[in-house]
């Protein structure tokens, strides 16, 4: 992991760029902290610098809370070399979803399984390195979409705790056995009226997921318009879990 | 509206039981206010004496956000005279749902229409007594079940300016219509794996709501098993709308 910038924000926080081998990625961590500090994955449907205000803003609102957080670079989003695979599959189904019709299973899998084989990967090699620092400890949460990504990591990386999973991306149909080896608690973000995803397929892996404590906030305001006081209340959830 | 008794909890809390006519009830004030204090109408299943306890837990978190909080017995509950025919429908509703069988629509109508009829009235001749109050002033909220009185206030009470509905009991089809034109602020809590209850005419009842800003908090462990946690967003929800 080598720094490649760092700058102190207003609120303190300390955002430092770095790549890990080819993978761009940020980290962020509390201006004043006196013991390492638990750390918050961000997970984002990719592209760093689109992503980037609002993944500020929620590595921001952690930072107040004393957590540290990181996100990296998504396998062919961003400056990342594109996969001609994921770019077809992708604009299967933007054809499929602007000519209203049903997205076939064949077009999700092609799209999602080999970023989650990929992705999975190397948010555990970002994961070692992170705990390397002497300003981060534990525990650990992940927070966002993509959530085949938060589900696949929750079922085989133990170092993660705690997930607040974004319910916005289609979901292939193998992810629901896996959502079943899911013990760890969640809290689950589905925007109910997002034209361009699967509502019940989102209910349907809810339900699937094996964990004894996992909740579901369910918002209006499109993919986009989470609203503010639903991110407090994920905040809530990672104090109650991570602190 | 007599007062018939009245003590001060250890918080400090006034708690005062009265009857409005021959409808029994209990108010409780926060210790110290200075101004008259917005008011929580806590909707329940029916059983005071039954209901007690959690009631007055719900109540005291009011209390300590600075909320008065109210109550009274459903028509045909507690000490309050018995219908026959709504005993016949519960009944049979209880039949059905012991012998595994989906359950009429036919007998929720009979169930839950004709305490809808009698209840709502009731809730607002209460209500007009208890702003009449000095030490209570608005806005008002409603918290609870039965979500098809909670549903059917929401509609015709204008003086309700936000609600919690318990998602916890059989919706009669009529009042999916009604759903649609309800408009306030809600935020609904469902027990996902509440045996007793219809999960999917819960989510589709959620669909129905016309309010811009609506929330679905979905949990698990049972009817009666609401986490502390989300009694604590459901507060937090009244902190930011009637405060």
């Amino acid at each position: 992991m080598h720094f490649t910038s760092e700058q102190r924000l207003d609120d303190g926080v300390l955002e430092r760029e770095f790549t890990l081998g080819e993978i761009p990625g940020i980290l962020w961590t509390p201006g004043s902290a006196s013991a390492p500090a638990p750390l918050i994955l961000l997970g984002h449907p990719g592209g760093l610098h689109k992503m980037y205000s609002r993944l500020a803003a929620r590595a921001r609102q952690s930072a107040a809370e004393g957590f540290a957080a990181a996100t990296i670079e998504l396998p062919g989003s961003g400056d990342r070399p594109r996969s001609a695979a994921a770019e077809q599959a992708r604009a299967d189904l933007h054809r499929a979803l602007e000519a209203g019709e049903p997205v076939d299973d064949e077009i999700v899998d092609r799209l999602v399984l080999p970023l989650v084989e990929k992705a999975v990967p190397e948010w555990q090699t970002t994961l070692d390195s992170l705990l390397s620092l002497p300003e981060i400890g534990g525990p650990v949460g992940y927070s966002g979409g993509v959530i085949s990504i938060g589900t696949r990591l929750a079922v085989v990386e133990p170092r993660i705790s705690a997930a607040v999973l974004f319910a916005g991306s289609f979901v292939p149909r193998t992810m629901f056995e896996e959502a079943r080896q899911v013990t760890i608690p969640l809290h689950v973000l589905l925007q109910w009226d997002d034209r361009g995803n699967d509502r019940q397929a989102a209910l349907d892996l809810f339900d699937a997921f094996g964990s004894k404590e996992k909740t579901l906030h369910a918002n209006m305001g499109g993919h986009t318009g989470v609203p503010q006081f639903a991110g407090d209340a994920a905040a809530q959830f990672f104090t109650r879990h991570l602190s």
